[in-house]
């Protein structure tokens, strides 16, 4: 396969079902971690049921997600594994064309960010695993959060399973937005809250300061406990 | 070339010019932002000295980790895209082989996170370009402190160029430090910091707490301001 025969983005999809995905990337997450288990389950399917360009993937190459990028704790892997799996499914290489997949991925991150999860329990689960709420996209808060309600350690082996859980709940969620969107009945359902909503209004594009950009929940680090939002800050505007 | 045709990690790698590569990802910038241009730069490069198997990858996926993946401002797309180039030459499925890339990768993530950016000036740069020092390997942190260095707002032309002159930064660190790794000569040279590795000793693995996991600087976020660390946690062990 020459360089100039790598098909063009997006690649094609075939409705998956969710449940299966999600069962293989319970059991690829034991194999490559967390990123490499929601990107190798999809893919995986799609090399079944899709075949060539799929069964070209390195998907090996995902490993690299695992615990937030080489377990520096940033990005959750499940998440950056999906949104890469996104991009190549309902991505495009024309800017005007990328809202699709950026919309789909903006969706699952705040889906990731808001709601108890784990919320799939795999048919061989080794252990029972409690939900937390992460109130963000990023690995060490969510598993933090995770630590907190389960009163677990970090290295545990309940917190692997918990991102084992956690990897196939965010496989199942990826292709629930994927075929929803291939049906045309994709929804945004999971905005950014309210409060962060307010920061951006202030700091982000097109506003009065804008000095950051991002769509993620800033409570969990900004202005926690006593350190206040600047009384300054609108009059002058610093 | 069917599923198990895929040829295992790591794929071949020869050294590369890091200078040629920061000038491609400058380029690249320009079509699929900073995740894609530092991935498809080195991508490129490869292709043309190594050829097979990297003329089957679709780089244009790489095009997700945009603004910390769809302009979430999570990891910083640079970053992101490095890693996972990183992890394609220098990784493997066996645990036990993944600690070269796991070093160069957090190597990288640690001189990001202290140095001051961009440090690499494009033959072709449409403007000139302040330095700011990170603190952090996510998107909108690092957006923020060069929107503070340069009193620039954060979707800017000059903001924009910036993250095209980072783009080409990453990408000659990452070439960098796997030219090293090729000669065995690659050494930590960017450890996490004092502060934080003080943090990651009650918390991290194997820890008393053990209640947190990653490798990031903790103070960006963490006991700004007035708010600081419990005086009670030692005595309660919360």
């Amino acid at each position: 396969m020459a360089k100039d025969e790598v098909p063009e983005l997006p690649w094609p999809y075939k409705k998956l079902s969710a449940e299966a995905v999600a069962e293989r990337a319970y059991e690829s997450y034991f194999q490559g971690a967390c990123c490499y288990g929601v990107f190798a389950s999809i893919i995986g399917e799609l090399r079944e049921v899709v075949g060539s360009p799929y069964t070209t993937l390195p998907t090996a190459m995902m490993i690299y997600g695992e615990g937030g990028v080489a377990g520096i704790g940033s990005v959750c892997g499940a998440l950056n594994g999906a949104a890469a799996a996104i991009f190549l499914i309902a991505g495009a290489v024309e800017k005007s064309k990328r809202e699709v997949s950026a919309a789909i991925t903006r969706e699952l991150f705040n889906w990731y960010a808001q709601t108890p999860l784990p919320d799939f329990r795999p048919v061989a689960a080794k252990l029972e695993i409690v939900k937390s709420v992460s109130c963000s996209n990023l690995c060490h808060v969510s598993v933090s959060a995770w630590c907190k309600a389960s009163k677990c350690k970090s290295f545990s082996k309940e917190r692997t399973e918990r991102c084992g859980w956690l990897t196939a709940s965010v496989a199942k969620r990826t292709v629930e937005l994927l075929n929803a969107s291939l049906d045309e009945t994709f929804k945004v359902t999971h905005e950014l809250s309210g409060r962060a909503q307010a920061c951006v209004d202030c700091h982000g594009k097109g506003s009065r300061l804008e000095n950051t950009r991002g769509m993620m929940e800033c409570g969990g680090c900004h202005f926690r406990g006593e350190l206040e939002h600047p009384a300054t800050t609108l009059e002058t505007g610093s």
